[in-house]
């Protein structure tokens, strides 16, 4: 006899999503709701009055995550599923959002199909994954996993100067320490792609095995400022000549690494910066990423080398390191058990690095966890044109139920 | 017998710079006296009542420029010295009015040495030659000259949104279009050479022939902003990089072109400007100046032609010429007046071309003009840091009334 699918009832996860995005929808239908913000607020509220209707328990932890419980036949640790409810300004419809509504609906789907799961299954909402309005990003997940010290955490201001703790309490999800997601049998994140691969290998699911390390470098660079128009060429040390070399070379040497290497310049100012003055000096950032710790290591020579440039315009060149992270490698036996579920939805899927960051990565040092992608239309997000299709967001949450089922 | 020379008494020059610079002064030494600011008008008093004192006659014109004459033997055209009191935010001591109190000083000398020269004397301080608190640059004289419209000027605003015909009310400086300056058998403007050839070369004085036409192009290129992490490299259109290239196109075929040659990239801005971010715009500034137009020309051509490089990192090059100006040449025989002064001073001179831009180019079109430079400590300008030493300060001075009495 062929086995039946439980799958998602695509419309209601759409409606589950648009409804998600009418708390601070843009003009343009992107989304701004940054964390701890008002609309964040309506988002956890609807969060959380979904989920008690379908008969889960909720808790909130002392970061304000929350987590919502559905029984399972046996009373041991949960399977979980979620991502963050937090944008960016200006951000779109399904960036975090997508991991905890599929969280919500894959509940639903069960909950509806009268399937009792064979264990607990919990749907969390991480607090402030952005970074948007309270640096740093992944905040809570990251204290969660011991990474970040929550006193610390609790004291960042965002620009108006409201500390996360008072922003947290002011919209009443400040909950207990002993809330706070401790032992679990797995932790599963869907979440959009955000980059082009995908899209343009023309499959459904990526399988997510690490989140690549990276190094991140800022450039400075001091000339002379002096008369454009009565300067001769030679007797200057233009800051701006001096950074076009060293990205030249840069570019240069790092094309001959791996060529699945990443690095971009992305941050990058002049100064005085007027059109009639030689610039005395140029900020700029640099960082790179990829999956092993060795090319990473050839990277940062190469970055670190570059004060040492010969063709310097007679400029100084300071280079300084802002940070890195390791690689990240995810539970191989989930990705094997996604990788099956897929296969046996008949969806095209492979695996994959995720470049971008997740809470995730964090909480995969004390959970086992994997992380599921979909297509990103364009490669694009963070931005209001950000879309993933609806049925691509289906394929993803009925991966996630395939697998629950299978655990 | 020797010819008994006639010079300034180096102290009181001193003196009169110092005491304008005190109207402004900033706390690193500098000058903050925006055109008909308050410091500009206690300036021009300052001005007015020297010259008043030696007798000599002041009348103001209905762009605020003031001229104050010291008769002559014989009633014919004056030979006018001057140049212009404003400075922009933090500039220096120097410029501008270096060349205002020299024709004081000159007078001063004349009038204290009981000399009566043949022709009458006029210094002039021409209103707003920075440009720094009402665009453009040179405004007044370009009034004079016809290059700008009287009416237009008036309108223009400051970033208070006050009008240049209001502020020039408010200080009293409104006088009568009759009172411009028309006919002169002469103009001759001292400066500092704000660049670094004659300090270079260790000459004294520079007698300027031209000042240099130049061409001012803005370039904008747009590629696309993807995620820093999860974009592939060969997926990108990162303005940056294009940009990158494209200078380094521009200066490799600049740099083939005459040597004199002279070309900055001076405003350069980086779009969304985020580090984890590909730059999807970039805006940046060329401008380059050059005696020969014919050399002007084929640096157009270069410029214009980098909207068409190959390495553009799939990024569409948009150039807009913002504008240019023809080379302004000087009197020729001004020129070798100066010359021989400087000569019979004992004083090293040379002859050169001026990269910036002065009031004396727009008066060039109508009245016999010259200039001449003293040296600029470390080729600085429009900084605190400005400086030319008092010695050589007098001797421009010297320069100026060798040549009056020569005339």
């Amino acid at each position: 006899m062929e086995k039946q699918m439980v799958l998602v009832n695509g419309e209601k996860l759409k409606d589950t999503l648009e409804k998600f995005a009418d708390f601070g929808r843009t003009e343009k239908n992107g989304v701004t709701r940054l964390s701890l913000s008002e609309e964040d607020k309506a988002a956890r509220d609807f969060f959380c009055s979904f989920c008690e209707e379908l008969g889960m328990a909720i808790k909130v932890d002392d970061m304000g995550n929350i987590y919502a419980t559905l029984e399972g036949q046996e009373n041991k640790d949960p399977i979980v599923i979620g991502s963050h409810l937090d944008t960016v300004k200006k951000g779109g419809r399904f960036d975090g959002v997508l991991g905890v509504a599929a969280g919500m609906e894959v509940a639903r789907t069960l909950v509806e199909n009268n399937i009792k799961p064979r264990l607990p299954l919990t749907v969390v909402a991480f607090t402030n994954e952005e970074g948007a309005r309270f640096e740093p990003v992944m905040m809570s997940s990251g204290v969660l996993s011991g990474k970040f010290e929550k006193d610390k955490m609790m004291k960042v201001k965002d620009v108006d100067g409201i500390t996360f703790e008072e922003a947290l309490s002011a919209i009443g999800y400040n909950g207990s320490e002993e809330n706070r997601l401790k032992e679990a049998t797995a932790l599963l994140e869907l979440h959009i792609e955000q980059g082009p691969i995908l899209e343009n290998k023309h499959v459904k699911i990526g399988v997510v095995e690490s989140v690549i390390g990276m190094c991140s470098y800022e450039i400075e660079v001091t000339g002379v400022s002096d008369h454009a128009g009565t300067t001769p060429m030679k007797m200057r040390k233009d800051a701006l000549f001096a950074s076009n070399n060293i990205i030249a070379e840069a570019r240069n040497r790092l094309n001959k690494l791996d060529k699945a290497l990443v690095y971009t310049m992305g941050r990058f100012n002049v100064l005085p910066n007027i059109h009639t003055v030689i610039p005395n000096k140029v900020v700029f950032t640099i960082e790179s990423r990829h999956k092993e710790a060795g090319v990473i290591k050839q990277v940062e020579k190469i970055i670190q080398g570059l004060s040492q440039i010969e063709n310097n315009e007679g400029c100084e060149i300071k280079v300084t390191k802002l940070w890195d992270r390791d690689t990240v490698l995810f539970d191989q036996k989930l990705c094997t058990s996604l990788e099956k579920s897929a296969a046996n939805l008949g969806y095209s899927y492979k695996r994959m690095d995720s470049g971008a960051g997740h809470d995730a990565q964090f909480i995969a040092k004390y959970i086992p966890t994997a992380m599921l992608f979909v297509p990103s239309v364009d490669g694009k997000s963070h931005c209001e044109d950000e879309l993933t299709s609806w049925g691509d967001c289906e394929k993803g949450v009925n991966v996630l139920i395939e697998t629950i089922l299978s655990m």
